[in-house]
């Protein structure tokens, strides 16, 4: 009748895998039985063949405590958010999203309209990426808010862009800026335990507004996908940022089996981010490789594309894929090669943040 | 900085509109932006439109203390019967399972090891019905397990049975037989109880092999659906027998715009499950009603079609659709006609059980 597995002392504790080892861990047997999943486990998306086009497919679950804090996180951003980071993985497979479906369990703790403003934003998100909310499943919990979210998307299957398409020459770039998400979450801490220590004084934000908002409320580049289209470019590979800058090249790396070279005065960061991670006591640039949360687009293409994107400023070459014998490395401002390793977020905290 | 709306008293509680409100009301300013979405929010599934096939897509969260008890509930069964609850949705869409993404949140609690016994249970299932494991999300939970399965299929367009295609004179059919699932979680709630009580006393759980495996591993009706098409039946309506046969003859009425009859007599109950039932001085009828879990296929068809599927053991008759105006009611073994309500499972826990 009863059933103590999980207390027993002899068993593996999850942190020690790590998410990926986890996953790798759990889904190394698994196989397939139908030919119309052109992929399954392994990339941004799953892909389903339907004849002439394909189905993308991700989703994502955000937990209360471990993916936001509920006492900083405006439940209408929350749902902006859940959207908009599993739209990101559709533009990373170079597809269009058309449906999104959500769950949510809810504690007690939430009333009507808590999750009114969270579906609120939900809309808004869909409204602005012109994506049908058409489905999903809403529950309670005993404690706290979970938020599964699907996704779907719709691609010519030529067009699709997986992480193992990259090959040594090709060029990496990124879009945006980097580590700003990340200093947007270390300032609502800081602010959060100041809060606590006197409710009476009332924080003043206004400059870190663009940190702030690259956490509480990013955007997916669908522009980026939109533009690479019109300039008639596909990449070799893409995946989006959402764990740090070294941990996506090293899943661009693994799954191609590529090695790549970056430079750090290419990685583009924004000066209120540089500004705020020096008040932090971090260097930019661990922020931009580690922080995860910027929703940006890192791609290879192929060198005969350069001159077509060349000059398109939204997006930055930050280096070359090489030979995988030659690892994934950085050339640091002051000239020294490093090696990256990735300290991507952890919801199983393996690591030390 | 800090937001406490959820603690203010003048705001609605959740509970309030139960599960089936709560989606209506959260849904109502949804509007769809893609003619590919043929169905979304008011089905089993959502569908979606690829070209001469549909992509069926559902999705369902099992959250630890409300949708399972995890002191009675083997990981492996709960595994199983994730993926089995989500297939069951899409055979009652008329379409075929093809993939299943699996979101999991899982406490420190849980060791690795029963985090593989969930898996190996999700894997079985793929096995049985033939899906394929094609990606999903694995995160940590402050507290408790928490299961997200999105589940897709595929039909060809004009095969698919929404619940809304009901009409006046159609049969009811219900496939298997209804209210054991329920029995099982009682007789499952007692033994806890009586272990807590005593933890030396080892339950003899012999007697009631059957309606714990209704509730703990049950089975979705792929060969029903098989078994129509090889008859050439095609339902005009159909639902899976997810909250109790009340509930779902209420959705199907609601969606189709009619009533419908159904005659005590008539509906389908194991022996094993009515004396389970007499033990806790439960009416059988009662536990078919709005026991729910039972994971049959309830549908309507045609009349012409009657002939073609009479002789099936495995489909019950169990009354007829009417006009919307007659409302759904059942006709008692004694000759009583009685309302049907919604007492089905409601998460958000409106009312008694």
């Amino acid at each position: 009748m009863t059933r103590d597995k999980e207390k027993k002392t002899s068993l593996t504790d999850i942190a020690s895998l790590g998410e990926f080892g986890l996953i790798d861990h759990l889904t190394k047997g698994i196989r397939h039985f139908h030919p119309e999943t052109l992929m399954g486990v392994g990339d941004d998306a799953a892909v389903i063949d339907c004849g002439p086009l394909v189905t993308i497919l991700t989703k994502d679950l955000l937990v209360e405590g471990v993916h936001f804090d509920i006492v900083y996180t405006p439940l209408k951003h929350l749902g902006y958010k859940a959207i908009v980071v599993n739209l990101s993985d559709i533009y990373a497979m170079n597809a269009l999203p058309k449906q999104v479906f959500a769950g949510i369990a809810v504690s007690r703790r939430y009333s009507l309209e808590a999750v009114e403003e969270l579906y609120a934003g939900m809309m808004l998100a869909c409204e602005k990426y012109k994506v049908d909310l058409a489905g999903g499943d809403t529950t309670t919990s005993p404690s706290g808010l979970f938020l599964s979210i699907t996704a779907t998307g719709q691609a010519e299957k030529e067009q699709v862009v997986y992480r193992s398409g990259a090959s040594p020459m090709d060029l990496l770039f990124v879009s945006g800026d980097l580590g700003a998400a990340y200093c947007g979450q270390l300032v609502l801490q800081r602010e959060k335990q100041a809060y606590k220590a006197n409710p009476d004084v009332q924080p003043d934000m206004g400059n870190y507004a663009y940190i702030l908002e690259r956490q509480l409320k990013p955007e997916a580049r669908r522009d980026i996908i939109e533009l690479l289209h019109q300039a008639g470019v596909k990449p070799t590979a893409m995946i989006d940022v959402s764990d740090g800058l070294a941990s996506e090249i090293l899943h661009i790396c693994k799954r191609s089996g590529v090695g790549a070279t970056i430079y750090e005065e290419k990685i583009p960061v924004d000066q209120r981010m540089a500004q705020t991670a020096h008040e932090f006591n971090i260097d930019p640039t661990t922020c931009a490789l580690s922080g995860g949360e910027d929703y940006e687009l890192l791609f290879s293409i192929n060198q005969k594309d350069y001159d077509k994107i060349k000059d398109v400023k939204t997006i930055h070459p930050i280096g070359h894929v090489t030979e995988a014998s030659q690892g994934a490395n950085m050339f640091t401002s002051s000239g020294q090669l490093i090696k990256l390793t990735a300290q991507g977020w952890d919801p199983f905290g393996k690591k030390e943040r």
